[in-house]
């Protein structure tokens, strides 16, 4: 991951095509380096062509001068003049190919990051580095895939080599364009002066608009056929382009780079007192915070890990900045891991191609195929006849609410009184969460997520809960359901079991289930509680309520209760509309797409949203029966579901939707999914209902530990409960008994790197007495297994 | 703007760099088609160099079997062989600046869609055609932009020629990227196949990911220095690959081009069905629409202008595509025109610097370079201590209410019941809208916008408002007011002297206006009236509540009456905590960064959205003073505003607002500006405190009309009320008047054009009887002229 040294400024040169002079001006630029009394480390990671050509020596020969500071090396190098990937293929083709397998890129990138390191801290003391790439920012690495793909997780900041001749303007700024679709720094574009082309004279103001700093040098001479007086030649055109007071030389980039190096520096150093200054943060008590020490500053961000800056470096050459697991998935978004580089160029396509269009009666094929795909191949199959889009989980469940309400009202025999209406009441479950705004509160009990207005309107059930205890399966029944048959803690042979709710739909436990529900209810109604007009559920899991696994016969039992019936295949809704708050749970979080098909029954009204758009930017889709929809028809606009964003619908949120929902397709598919679920089957071999990312063997060895009280996991949720007297939202127990994992540990094994090799520390949040670990969709099992190993060693410690 | 016809294939050609066969493989492409019996159109819009090898003579002497069916021309011919800006600077330098200035890029894009339109009705029945660029992709226009900006309004499909010789793999990528950036849709990746490179063996398997057709041709002979031997040489190659059997020749790509058309018109054909089934529009009576034909299919969208499905092409040689203007700036967020490409980079990089990243006591560059630049340079200047984002206006004004509750609750003497708390009430004007959130509906009365559970909480003032009748400002005084002095309508000199509103604070209306809020607010006291915690103003102008411009003097009042005090210079809140919901008005969308200096008060609270993200996606942020912040203070995480989206401070979010506030620094100093501004300068030539984008001269002559109510403007905004019995939301009056608007007539002056010359309609909303025509902020003065000339020709039919 992204290294930045202190002592030791370090730039990639990326060229914007071949031949346009990168090993020239990188070695003018080593040579300029080294002239203003800097310890200069040149790393060309790989070289093709023949060895007397390679850059690395190149550079070496004209440095003459100034050996004792100037270490140029290469660490792959390859004999063909052609383009790395083909390089390693022809050595291949050559030698066996077995004997030369190319350097997978995590392999690659490895090798130069440590060797980046091991130069920090060397008695050479170097203060500058230049690491040349190969051909241009998108020719292939030794892997295949592109320069600017395979170096993004080292997230150096860049210099670009420009393109003087015929075409070059076009070339610059497209490789310009293709850098800053990986979020590169770009600190310098550099070209050859070049009088008739005057590629330099187009580019400078069209790059001061956009804050780049643009420089050309003269060009080199002729290359001479006589070897010895090319050398010469070409060393003096350096002696002259490197000389101090050269306006047409590399001096002022370096002077440049130097300070853009120390601009850095000094904005990290000032961020966490700024944003201490001027921003209010969500769900944070400004009270408890002892200053900037409790800012993180996230520099960037690749694929599992956050790029932080590191407050605990022990010695002046170690990076500041570190990686850092994104162990929440960021707040429960995270799919397909940060800067995904597809979900990059489809909010691309899609700004490119509307920006941002009304939505109302018109239609943008982004939406319209995001709609589809929900409706008839995704959550909504079978149910859903049509998708409403708006903002975020919260918005979409209010529109749910909306819907439900108005549908309920709309049947009843007898009109409700507007008074009525507005305290109609939703049937729903202790430890609901459905969001921040106030309206999707009102559908949760009062508890501590509160304010002035959250005024609770409904009747909630205090569930069973799924959970291993001890190494076993239980299923807590609560206190109140202790009147009923049954009356303690079910064990359970296996979670295998636990969700196979079509075999468990006539038990006992079932009947007891259907009877306090029905009781309840009944009471409810006889003390003249809120009239009900809706269930709200999130489906087996309650995130913000605690990470709540509920037990899914619960459920089933609620939902067919209410509904008078057992089936959902129902053209109508009956009893109540029934919504699925699947914002936190469906599309994969916790290993299937929706929650449904498990269940045996499905809703009237779903809601999604986080994964949906795969950690990138807010969107929500509520999809409802046809039933549901033809309540809000007649032929006055005001009857119609009044409720709309301005960005409805923004074409960007709904094209990185539907390219997330394609790669999703294929992460499902993926060995990775295949053999964890093949570690969670059933003794006989067959499939779960239910798996994980998770290892069983983890999960089971845990739960059995001292200070565990109980631990569940489902897809990508590791959930861990911590023995405590005060439990709840408030306790800080699970966040102090975890804080050693957020340091990052330089004695970790091999396998605690991230891409890079660089040991990481852990980013976590909890909840009260609960941790929980969450990965992405397509986080890889190498990163899963230490993860694990560090939370094994946490609590061993 | 867009063009696409039915019977006339049209693609245009870029290369991903200059020499990479662009001109051989469209002279290919050219030839296959006419010899599959098509009529083929081949333009070159700018060519440079000597005319001997100008692009269109030598497709013309390629094709010489097919003359028939071949047409290919030149628009614009320089003689330098160098990039089309240089040429036309040569020329001009040669021949005398004044004579040959570059066309703009508007100049030049009509003629060529002239020239396209031309011949899609001419006599010659053309269905193929190829419009070569110059140069690579970012290779600069005649006017200096860059072709792939230059051609952009036209959309047309693309092909892309790529580069089979070393280092083409990175700039056929970096070419393709820059070309997805502005939303082009790429139908096919033509190159040479070259055996030692193999640049294609990379391209199509990375290609067949992304969903991109790559097609390799045979590679041309070598060029013979005998013209004639070199003429039969080139015309048998391309005999060669135009062949209806080769392989590797360009037969298999125009048949593939074929089907991208047939199936982009299937697609566009049925969109408005499969939309009209499977979504559910916000704001929209579906039981009013009449099926597929009520749905406007947007294609895709630059600058002011939608590119839409032509519903009434006349004649089947028609583009199927028209322009229709955004009239209702896409809800109100359009800001500096749809596609703008420096937003879609600023959300590109973003994206691939980060993703999203966790907020919670975290902090990035982009939303920390936000909550500064709002807290200290923007509306916040002056007042606020804190920026709280959140993901769109209606969450913004939650946040908003929120903190006023707590802040109002926590400085009572006395401990407010948690049942009263859940009551407190809003103090605030009839015709509010704060968003559709249920907690943001509660805090405006109930009226049209409602659902089951909205329960207004508060009280809520009749405004006086400002409006243009029949040539005059007036202020109306609502009926409420007449037992004070002021008993009917105010007559104004200008809208100078009523936006002037230091000037006014001791006048006998202001008085009247103290007096009648002072009665108003006891006699809700004495009735034991809802408890007031906060008061919430839309300042200025009321929008979704029918677009009522309130008398600023009235809202000054307002606030200084409810504080207790006339100066807002304090550090504390006093009376109630007071909230600008400025989402709609804020950020210069009337003409203003914010309203408080015109009000001579500022906020407590005040929240910004909409033109925040320049119209492209949603974002929200809300500001507070200190004494709001401090309420929130506590060692209890329970005290903490509970409050935050899992997408909190999305980077892409903060970034894009990062770049449009850049962006509008400039905008608002244009000549544009300051001469709109001069339009409406008081009769002495000095500034007024309000003026609009729209031009006085036509606002007095339209309020003159029989059927015009008012008229109101302020900044990019224009408000008609028709006289109407039945007035309010559900009047269709507005929308029958001005329908005729939405189509394109083509009668039309040369002004009313889209960019590409072609006749526009215009898409915009009604708020019952008032219609609203809404601008971006950067909309030119001619296309708001052209705007003007048809509202008044719809007025005068």
């Amino acid at each position: 991951m992204s290294t930045l040294f202190r002592h030791f400024r370090v730039h990639q040169v990326f060229g914007a095509n071949t031949n346009v002079g990168k090993t020239i001006l990188t070695t003018a630029l080593v040579r300029a380096s080294a002239q203003r009394g800097k310890n200069v480390y040149y790393l060309k990671p790989v070289s093709t062509g023949p060895l007397e050509d390679a850059d690395d020596y190149h550079v070496n020969r004209h440095t003459a001068d100034y050996k004792k500071s100037v270490h140029a090396e290469c660490l792959f190098r390859y004999d063909e003049p052609v383009s790395p990937h083909l390089a390693v293929k022809m050595k291949a083709d050559l030698e066996g190919q077995d004997v030369i397998l190319p350097p997978s890129d995590g392999t690659f990138l490895d090798s130069v990051a440590n060797r980046i390191r091991t130069y920090a801290k060397s008695s050479l003391n170097p203060t500058h580095m230049y690491l040349e790439t190969a051909g241009g920012v998108h020719s292939p690495a030794l892997s295949g895939t592109s320069q600017a793909d395979c170096y993004r997780p080292l997230f150096l900041p860049t210099v670009l080599i420009g393109d003087s001749k015929l075409g070059g303007i076009s070339s610059t700024i497209s490789s310009y364009e293709s850098l800053l679709l990986r979020g590169y720094i770009i600190d310098a574009i550099v070209l050859f002066r070049d009088d008739y082309y005057q590629n330099a004279e187009y580019l400078k103001p069209y790059f001061a608009e956009r804050g780049v700093f643009v420089h050309t040098v003269n060009a080199p001479p002729e290359r001479l056929s006589d070897l010895a007086a090319n050398f010469t030649s070409t060393d003096k055109y350096y002696a002259t382009i490197t000389a101090l007071d050269t306006e047409h030389g590399v001096g002022p980039v370096v002077d440049h780079l130097d300070v853009c190096h120390s601009k850095r520096l000094d904005e990290l150093e000032s961020m966490p007192k700024r944003a201490h200054d001027s921003i209010w943060w969500p769900f944070a008590q400004h009270g408890l915070m002892k200053g900037e020490k409790d800012v993180t500053v996230i520099d960037s961000a690749y694929s599992d890990f956050f790029s932080i800056t590191n407050k605990s470096a022990s010695s002046p050459t170690e990076s500041i900045l570190e990686p850092q697991f994104d162990g929440s998935a960021s707040w429960w978004t995270q799919t397909l891991g940060h800067a995904h580089p597809s979900l990059t160029l489809a909010a691309a396509k899609a700004s490119g191609r509307y920006g941002h269009v009304m939505f109302p009666q018109s239609v943008h094929l982004p939406a319209l195929k995001l709609a589809e795909r929900l409706v008839k191949g995704g959550p909504g199959k079978g149910w859903a006849s049509r998708a409403f889009i708006s903002d975020n989980g919260s918005t979409g469940m209010e529109v749910a609410l909306k819907m439900a309400l108005r549908a309920f009202t709309s049947r009843q025999q007898t009109e409700i009184k507007e008074d009525e209406k507005k305290q109609l009441g939703i049937l729903g479950l202790k430890g609901s969460y459905h969001g921040d705004t106030i309206g999707a509160m009102d559908a949760c009990e009062e508890g501590v997520y509160t304010c002035e207005w959250h005024n609770a309107k409904g009747y909630w059930f205090d569930p069973p809960t799924v959970g291993i205890k001890n190494g076993e399966v239980f299923i807590t029944v609560p206190a109140t359901l202790s009147s009923f048959p049954i009356s303690h803690d079910v064990r359970a042979d296996s979670l295998a079991n636990v969700y196979d709710v079509e075999n468990r739909i006539n038990s006992s436990l079932a009947r007891a289930y259907a009877m306090y529900i029905t009781r309840a209810l009944e009471a409810l109604e006889k003390r003249g509680g809120p009239k009900l007009a809706a269930l709200v559920l999130e489906p087996l899991l309650m995130g913000a309520g605690g990470m709540i696994f509920v037990d899914p016969l619960f459920q089933r039992v609620l939902i067919d209760t209410v509904r008078g019936r057992r089936s959902g295949s129902s053209t109508s809704w009956s009893g109540l509309p029934v919504i699925f708050d699947e914002v936190f749970v469906g599309l994969h979080r916790i290993g299937m797409e929706s929650t449904g098909p498990l269940l045996g029954v499905y809703p009237d009204i779903s809601v999604n949203a986080k994964v949906l758009t795969g950690g990138l930017l807010p969107l929500a889709v509520t999809l409802a029966s046809n039933s549901i929809f033809e309540a809000f028809l007649s032929d006055s606009k005001a009857d119609a579901l009044l409720h709309g964003h301005s960005y409805t619908a923004h074409p960007i949120g709904c094209e990185v939707a539907n390219e997330t929902l394609a790669i999703l397709d294929k992460v499902t598919k993926s060995d990775e999914w295949v053999a964890a679920q093949q570690s969670w089957a059933k003794p006989d071999g067959t499939a779960s209902p239910v798996w994980s990312l998770w290892d069983p063997h983890f999960i089971i060895a845990i739960s059995k530990l001292p200070q565990v009280k109980e631990v569940m996991t489902l897809g990508c949720v590791l959930s861990i409960k911590i023995k405590d007297d005060a439990s709840g939202y408030t306790s800080h127990s699970a966040q102090t008994l975890f804080q050693s994992l957020t340091r990052a540990s330089q004695e970790d094994g091999t396998l605690s790197t991230a891409p890079g090799g660089a040991a990481f520390g852990m980013h976590f949040r909890t909840l009260g007495d609960v941790a929980y670990f969450m990965t992405s969709l397509n986080t890889s099992s190498t990163v899963i297994r230490s993860i694990e190993d560090k939370i094994w060693q946490t609590l061993n410690e």
